[in-house]
């Protein structure tokens, strides 16, 4: 099932992939930082070139910078691609297609004239600063967190739910007492309000201006201030619970690139790769035992 | 005491209960999914109603929704009170009051000329959506937060009327400290600006202008950001509690509708009818011992 | 030590007692009720006569409703006093000074004349409410609370403490940073708005101008959002401790009219008194024993 | 390796220590006092002195004030200096530092001319008040909030990294569906409303103008809501942890004046010195044995 290479290739790709996919050792360190610095420039030149000032000036700089960096990128992906076994199914996990949204956009600018509206797509490769993170010390950290939302989320979106229902309630309340001058101009416009209040925000732009309007403002703000808890207390008892039960492993796949193993786990959850690399995978033993016999 | 039906009747109201009540069989799902796509949908037309332009534009379109809605809405209600065995009871608990007002307006608009005011009123068939919610996924993570909200209901109370009482405290202080031209032109309007700050929200349109009102002001928001953490504390400490302790069951009462069970009941709570299907009732075998006595 | 009063005498104390400290018989439980609604009343005479509109109108009607109720409050606080045993500790108490602030703003005003700017202190009636509530059902949850806040008390104060240094230098360098027009015209009304800021209030009023400022704003917002977690920690961790240990009397001092006695609690914590009224003082009858021998 | 002293100096040196750096005699509690107070008024002075009308009235009697209070603060930081036996482990530590910082400014003015910008700097000796808390009754709790902090750091960090991710995709967005008339006039601009409204601040200085602009802020706000129980969630794990493990000690090194030890701990964990005042080291046993020999 894979591909039989020769020693030397076999060897050089094992390498690339202790670099580029873990960060054990000083050069699969030397790897992160480097692209670390080089996410945070192609941002900084994304955010900086929305300025109009520092566009005029420095528009060349950040031109040749952006075209720089993304060539570096390409580069990456396609090294990435090179070193893993089933390269297939790293583009269709998560961190592929965020490697792959991070280069299309400037590709695109070249091949299609009108493309300077993809900005926003653009941004989406500070996405790929969460790859870094990862491979860094905070492997158990986040996987803790995404633990406890995993299983607060049924919660969590019942409870978004509820206050929809309630700022919905609320908004046809304050858009039948209100009049449109105070800015209440329509019922969405009212949740628009009701949601800017019950978060707590606040910006101040719509206010009720009656009486009674204030009276059923004060209600609700009360209520947003309250049940702000709801959310925390699901969350706290949920991480309190992870901290508990937490057995991650920080393995990275040889075969697919997934991480998020087991502690216990001796095959890829994903691909079904040998996950111990010091020892031999046992069906390969049984394999050559059948071919002997 | 039940209605003595023949076996076809009591066929199709045992497999209409299910449709309507249950979600565990592929004709239960679709009802949900149709039920949840038509609340939905009967919601968008009140909220997009009130937009002018929209209203200008679509208001057939709008008006002839809502009334097929209404219509639909109308023939679930008369199956559902057709398939429960004691249908008064249900209309007499929470989803039988909401089902009848999410028709009602409606149709008193074809009766009563101005009642058009009964936006509000409408607009509670959002509530409907809670019924389709809890059919779903979400049972037991409902119950788990209203068991832990029934538990701190009492601690939360008490934290509102404290609430209260330091807002009307500042509220006197700030209305003898301000001018009237700040805005605090009398305690009650001096309790919303009090409210507004010690919840965070800021609007911004009432704020003090002596250099004595800014330094109570910030108290007052310092106050209100440090004791947003009381029902958090008190919350998380009962929804711990209650993830220890759940023992929700999803059986559904073919009696009345009644939904929430302990794990260990054999009757239903509300009405008395025996909740396991796949069983016999034992006091109808004792009922039948004595008639053959 | 005690009175020696007649037994009738004796007997109408004892009941007048049970009716104005204890909430367990239809008598005490009617007192509580007409209290609490002339709590409310009084109150609501405040902050009407606060609004012009009402004031003019309804102006006598307040004038007389205070008389009357202030002239309650009086009879009531005397006949507390009366039926305790030991008055000069309840009036140095807590309620008994609530009591005391409650009726001496509007003799005040009947003795001297310019004392109508005593209206906060007026306000302080409404402290009363505690007194009630904590007799009816909430005394053990009130409890819990005041314990995790005692607990929590010092930690939350060094907290405080150290949000006021991070308020004092964030508003230093914004006001070396920003300009006067902005709204920071001193040190203390850049700390007014870092309050703002800090606590998500965001009036508004005063707001960044240069780039700098807003940059060092999003830093402090940032601060303000995650360091409310570190308030609600504290407390959510003493409420769960609270819970585990809460061992409160609702047992009601009838020396000195304190309440708040450890489950175990014999003798009045604060007074000596015998609590158990079921039974006899063991003091009582070592003491009679001294007298025989 | 110590200072050879005559015993009245090494007295003398010793009762000094006791004074300045510990809090329980009576002598050590009336010093700590003193520089709360004189802490609090060099503070007082600074805030005051940039109010403009209390400068213009006041100026002669808060640079007096200034003058003999940074006097008094460097003669206290050369008496620190001078009872510990390590002085320049002390000043390199963050006390030390802090001590430094709180002199320096004001000593800067007399020696260069223009250096009054330097009033932030000024303010840093508001740090030192968490001295003088630290010696105080509330050390226990500070340790267990620093420790609970330590903990979560690595988790709160990643919060953070996360927040800023999702400020930046969104404040590209509204970038390019706002226009620069409503304030959104770059992407760094469209970041700073973005945290503004994430972390339910509001100032209602940039506010979204188009309806797909207010949905989406719609969606930021109900995200920044929710996740504010992220960091509550963690933390509080954290310090329900620490109070479970705490062991700090509240021994003060007689060496380098560091605190924060083990409860076990016999040796400074920073220079090693015999932290038990009352017995000999053994280290000194073997020493002069080791000399016997």
């Amino acid at each position: 099932m894979n591909f039989h290479l020769t020693p030397a290739t076999e060897g050089l790709r094992s390498r690339l992939f202790h670099i580029i996919f873990e960060s054990d050792t000083p050069g699969a360190k030397a790897f992160d930082i480097a692209l670390i610095v080089a996410i945070l420039v192609s941002v900084a030149v994304i955010l900086l070139g929305s300025i109009e000032i520092y566009a005029e000036r420095y528009g060349d700089i950040f031109f040749y910078t952006e075209w720089v960096l993304t060539l570096l990128f390409s580069i990456e992906l396609l090294v990435r691609i090179y070193c893993l076994e089933r390269p297939l199914l790293y583009l269709k996990s998560f961190y592929g297609i965020v490697d792959l949204i991070a280069i299309l956009p400037t590709w695109l600018v070249l091949l299609v004239p009108g493309a300077h509206a993809l900005v926003i797509v653009r941004l989406l490769r500070v996405l790929r600063i969460f790859r870094i993170f990862r491979l860094m010390a905070f492997v158990g950290e986040a996987n803790l967190l995404i633990d406890a939302l995993k299983r607060s989320l049924h919660q969590i979106l019942l409870f978004f739910f509820s206050i929809l229902m309630v700022v919905t309630l609320f908004a046809a309340l304050m858009y039948t007492i209100e009049s449109p001058e105070a800015g209440f101009t329509s019922i969405p416009m009212s949740m628009y309000w009701a949601i800017v209040s019950m978060t707590t925000v606040g910006y101040g732009d719509i206010v009720p201006a009656t009486p009674l309007g204030k009276a059923i403002t004060m209600v609700l703000m009360l209520l947003g201030y309250s049940i702000i808890a709801v959310p925390t207390g699901i969350f706290s008892a949920q991480v309190i619970r992870s901290i508990r039960e937490d057995r991650h492993s920080e393995e990275t796949c040889p075969g697919c690139g997934h991480e998020q193993h087991d502690k216990r786990a001796r095959y890829c959850m994903r691909c079904g790769t040998w996950l111990d690399e010091d020892s031999e995978d046992p069906r390969k033993k049984d394999e050559e035992k059948q071919d002997e016999d």
